[in-house]
């Protein structure tokens, strides 16, 4: 065993926030961009504007003492986070209502969003239980309640799922039927002009909508309405559950927090069970339903207006998922470009930069080629839901399903794959990854619901095929689809298709790759609708007995297929100035088709679209591709321009400051403001004093 | 929209722990049983005597106040999990003296950690530090600690990672080099005879070691031996660290705990910084080496010996993994069982079960699959290891090889599944399995470490992959392999085979699998040793960049087909009396072979094992095989014997009791204390009131 003083010595520094020194890795690393990282960043937030009004937001967060994130955060038990937090609600309050209260439905959301710590004390306010008002009131109930809402006089939770129901969205847009199953009730007393609230079972019991437990004062309640002993369906109610000087519950409502959870630390997700509890007729949300003075009951208008405030939260959520990979991917990678480990390069002693393994390079790699993705095919989503309500109000619901169709299929697919990103950045950090100072922990577990609420994803994957399956349906009738559909139209060629692939470059090659994925998902789409169209069972065994699977597998292909079209379309299309940055794209969307490839090839084989051989070329293509990519890796990720001041990390900050801070946050923790803790002296001292 | 009062009707009843009523979906799936669930229960286990051992331990846990597990732990501060497992700590002390102490090594790990809830705080001192004692020290040392640490006069840890260099295990086994960077002192003063420890940079900051931060008074500390000037290299010194009367830390050392993680809350994983500290000559474990009282150094014994430590953590891995998956199995499981959603059966409105929709049989039956193959196939490498130990004492390294290849490799593989799967159960579960009563939370994040600690899986595999690739060179000269390498022998044959597969009853027959996952295994193996063999590259490029990801998909593809033989021969050799259990168990090695091979079966497209429509086949073949264990998934899973009192659940309780228990836990929850939480008047009703 010899010395190793001289690695030792050449080791490049690694950075110092105390010391504003730059870890000389990062800096390197910085030093290779190129492309003009400014230009990707604008169109990557959807333009200058955008880009500039985020900016604004962040320095009001960082520049505040109270708004401003810290790693304290990740130390305090819930009921200091939740204080914590009402705190600084009071705060964004307070600079909303001097700054930015011009437009408050569009611009509070995404000034503390983008940069708060935790989950938002107003989130649920300002976004479900104020679209509620705005979609579901009549006219005259916005104009009383809206009001209030805006001025945050009145904070209320959206009060749908109950503890033996989820979030039951089986809508079938043909046939609106919303939240099958719930089971409390509002039965119409027309003597006093009231409906009565009640939770008769204790499945009943409201469970797990945010703010419900302890900082709402105000509920939207789903509930059966009952009138005449006749059900009417379930309705929304508007519901005042506390006392607006006390905060105390009123008579009839016992509510509280649902308990820890594996991340949503400082959410107040609650329960609440009604005991007879009353309200005046006329707090029925009552655009779409009326009731009259005498309990007679009728439907307005178009129930699939219904469905545009849960749509909006599924787009929200497609967007989110990119912008939260972003988030990880920043702090993995600047760990492995300044964390280095074991001997293993040539001619010197001096570690391996992580990001320098092979293996750790096809981890980050691809999950950067998805952020770039994800964000620019959610960003045209978004576009097209706007749109979309826009049509609404002139009764037009053309893009009602396609928009449905993406939306589900995007949160589906997306949030799994940001989720398991930001697993899989998480534990390449090793230990440091494991540690609630990176930052990635709390990441995760609060990106964590994401999977699974708003529609699980494997019912939005089997929502998202249903329009899969009816085009085809279409087709077979003569109907021609367009858009996305288009390739639906060629479905005989493209699996007739053969790649003619003699080598890896064939494989880099944009056009050959998107035909790869379109003949994937032709395979998967054709094979299940021929499946299940000569299947004897009924409709209901097709869909969740016998071709559930195929029918999830199906809709993922076609996702990841529309998503690759549409990020080819942005690169295309978008007047970069900077050629390089169109380039640096189309290199990640070769490693996003390549990684597809990788992962699910074999449709390809049975079409012959591929043949032997194949899976070498593209093992060897992703690492072509992956291998481009790398010198570029720390300006893409530094694109996604995510401030420390957000990740509030100890190894992912722009310093390269992956050591010196870690330790210092971990000395200053909180079970070290005591040198020996509690119990130790009563019941372990006693053992080595062999007293027991 | 209709009543269904009908259907509410009709609905089975949930279970009820108050009430000691068990769902009635739980009990009919319980009838279906058709196998002797209490012989398959005895051979997971590893034989009758085992699980008579193992339900003892249960019952001295459940019967035990302090020691009982409990369902407020979940909503525990750290600095409460920490005191309250001190306290229990001291309790299993005091029973393992007067109940177990006939053989302390053996059996006080298994009796509490069998049962123990959160990670025990003597479990480093028990593994680590007394078999780093056992193993390092020599006779006079061990005859002076070991009994004081049998009798819990010293608790102690193993301080060997820095801030700087993780568990930087660089085993190559021909050239044992440990701990490669690692940068604390420890200086030989030959006038005093003592030696100097010193953290001479912020990286050599002793960091992660469990027990070091507040809890272990002594530490095994790993550091550079410097003598005259000249690096003897890292070398195993005993520390005490705390005195034993005040428990304070005594002069020159700083420690403390690391701060809050993803998991592991109740461990104190810490920090040590040593500045000056003095300790005798004689505190060097010097069983393979010696300093004598002038300073000179010398090695003695075969340095192998040492990597047995390190194995036997490794091992106990494997056997975590399917025990663990175990858990999340019982619960999730159940909760399928109980938990009915959407009214998707033709003429009822009742809704279905969770199990009953193809999808979610999907998730859960590989994962069972996996955990009984995981739980055999480690229960032969736990006899592997301990013949290995009996063999390295005369001098035989013989297993050694072997047993590296085969921890490393079940460890990578084993973790990651079980990791994987716990998650996609607790997302299978929805809200409830995000929730914390339902125990998939905890059971998650504590189990996390397992991918990363004890060598990170990535690294594991690509250790497994060395004896592959050795292997693989002594055929080319002649060397004829045996045991799991058998089918080395044959690879041209394999990758010639055709597999004839015209439908799925073909991919039922479990030769035909067998064979399958053999050329899958074979074809991967092949190709990454001829790349390796023909490329130019340095060993250094060839192994970390140039061919890696290569390395670890041939080795997770050679274990998991290894799993499967010693599954198969288990299943074959095992004396079971009842037959069915055997069918049993032959359906789910079909399920554990067509899982692997729906996720990755190109290889055998490449060497023309299949032909075009077989995956169409292999998809029905699954529907098939798992169709054919729903019936016996509740007995099946319930063979696993996991006890109410270990799970903790909620919603997988033996009851099937999935709500009144959830809600009752919620109200008694932390939060639910206070009516108004602390900050609501001070914060939030002056927004409220208009007056901010």
């Amino acid at each position: 065993m010899e010395s190793n003083k001289t690695s030792q010595e050449q080791k490049p520094k690694v950075g110092s926030i105390k010391n504003k020194i730059v870890a000389q890795d990062l800096e390197e690393e910085r030093k290779k961009a190129n492309f003009d990282i400014k230009e990707l960043t604008e169109s990557y937030f959807g333009g200058k504007e955008k880009l500039e009004q985020h900016n604004d937001h962040i320095s009001v967060m960082e520049n505040d003492p109270i708004l401003r994130n810290t790693e304290k955060w990740y130390d305090m038990t819930r009921e200091e986070q939740i204080e914590h937090n009402f705190k600084r609600a009071r705060r964004t309050y307070e600079i909303n209502k001097e700054k930015y209260y011009h437009n408050y439905e569009v611009s509070y959301i995404p000034w503390f969003s983008a940069m708060f710590q935790g989950i938002f004390p107003f989130g649920l306010t300002m976004s479900m239980f104020s679209l509620c008002i705005q979609q579901l009131g009549d006219d005259e109930q916005v104009a009383k309640w809206l009001p209030l809402v805006k001025q945050m006089k009145m904070i209320g939770c959206y009060a749908q799922t109950e503890l033996g129901h989820g979030s039951n969205v089986a809508v079938i847009l043909e046939q609106v039927q919303y939240f099958q199953g719930l089971e409390t009730t509002a039965t119409f007393d027309k003597e006093k002009d009231e409906f009565i609230l009640n939770s008769p079972t204790i499945t009943s019991t409201k469970f797990w909508p945010g703010e419900l437990g302890k900082f709402g004062g105000w509920a939207v309640v789903y509930a059966k309405m009952i009138i005449n002993g006749k059900n009417h369906g379930v309705q929304p109610f508007m519901l005042q559950m506390r006392d607006t000087e006390t905060y105390e519950t009123l008579p009839g409502i016992e509510c509280g927090d649902i308990g820890p959870k594996f991340g949503y630390a400082s959410k107040d997700n609650g329960y609440l069970i009604l005991k007879n509890v009353r309200i005046p007729r006329s707090n029925l949300l009552q655009r779409y339903v009326n009731v009259d003075r005498e309990g007679h009951f009728t439907i307005k208008g178009d129930l699939r207006s219904l469905y545009s405030v849960m749509m909006f939260i599924r787009v929200s959520i497609a967007i989110g998922a990119a912008k939260t990979l972003g988030v990880a991917l920043t702090i993995g990678t600047r760990y492995a470009v300044v964390r280095r480990q074991f001997s293993t390069q040539d001619g010197t002693k001096i570690e391996r930069k992580l990001l320098d393994y092979q293996t750790h390079q096809f981890k980050y790699t691809p999950l950067l080629a998805y952020t770039y993705a994800f964000n620019f095919t959610s960003l045209a989503l978004m576009e097209m839901h706007q749109q979309l309500l826009k049509d609404m109000k002139t009764g037009n619901f053309g893009l009602l399903d396609l928009a449905h169709h993406l939306s589900s299929g995007y949160k589906a697919s997306y949030t799994r794959i940001c989720y398991d990103g930001i697993d899989t950045i998480r534990q390449s950090c090793g230990g440091a990854g494991f540690l609630a100072w990176s930052g990635l922990p709390t990441l995760q577990t609060d990106y964590a619901p994401n999977t699974t609420f708003e529609g699980d994803n494997t019912v939005m994957h089997q929502q998202s095929a249903r329009l899969i399956l009816k085009t085809i349906k279409n087709i077979q009738r003569g109907f021609k689809p367009t858009g996305i559909f288009d390739y639906f139209n060629k479905f005989e060629e493209l699996l007739s298709k053969k790649g003619q692939v003699k080598g890896s470059a064939d494989l880099l090659c944009l056009v050959n790759l998107e035909n790869a994925l379109a003949v994937r998902s032709a395979f998967k789409i054709k094979t299940t609708a021929m499946k299940m169209a000569t299947s004897q069972l009924s409709e209901n065994e097709k869909a969740n007995s016998a071709f559930s699977v195929d029918m999830v597998s199906m809709a993922h292909a076609h996702i990841m297929y529309v998503t690759f079209k549409y990020f080819l379309n942005h690169i295309e299309n978008h007047p970069y100035k900077c050629p390089k940055v169109k380039e640096n794209l189309k290199n990640l969307a070769r490693v996003y088709a390549l990684t597809e490839l990788l992962q699910d090839s074999v449709s390809l084989y049975e079409t012959g679209f591929f043949t032997v051989g194949n899976a070498q070329h593209l093992l060897e293509a992703q690492k072509e591709a992956i291998a481009i990519v790398r010198p570029q890796m720390i300006p893409l990720v530094e694109a996604l321009a995510v401030p420390d001041s957000y990740i509030v990390s100890a190894i992912g900050n722009s310093y390269g400051d992956i050591y010196e801070t870690q330790l210092e946050w971990a000395k200053n923790s909180k079970l070290n403001q005591t040198s020996v803790l509690p119990g130790i002296k009563e019941h372990i001292l006693p053992i080595l004093h062999g007293k027991l």
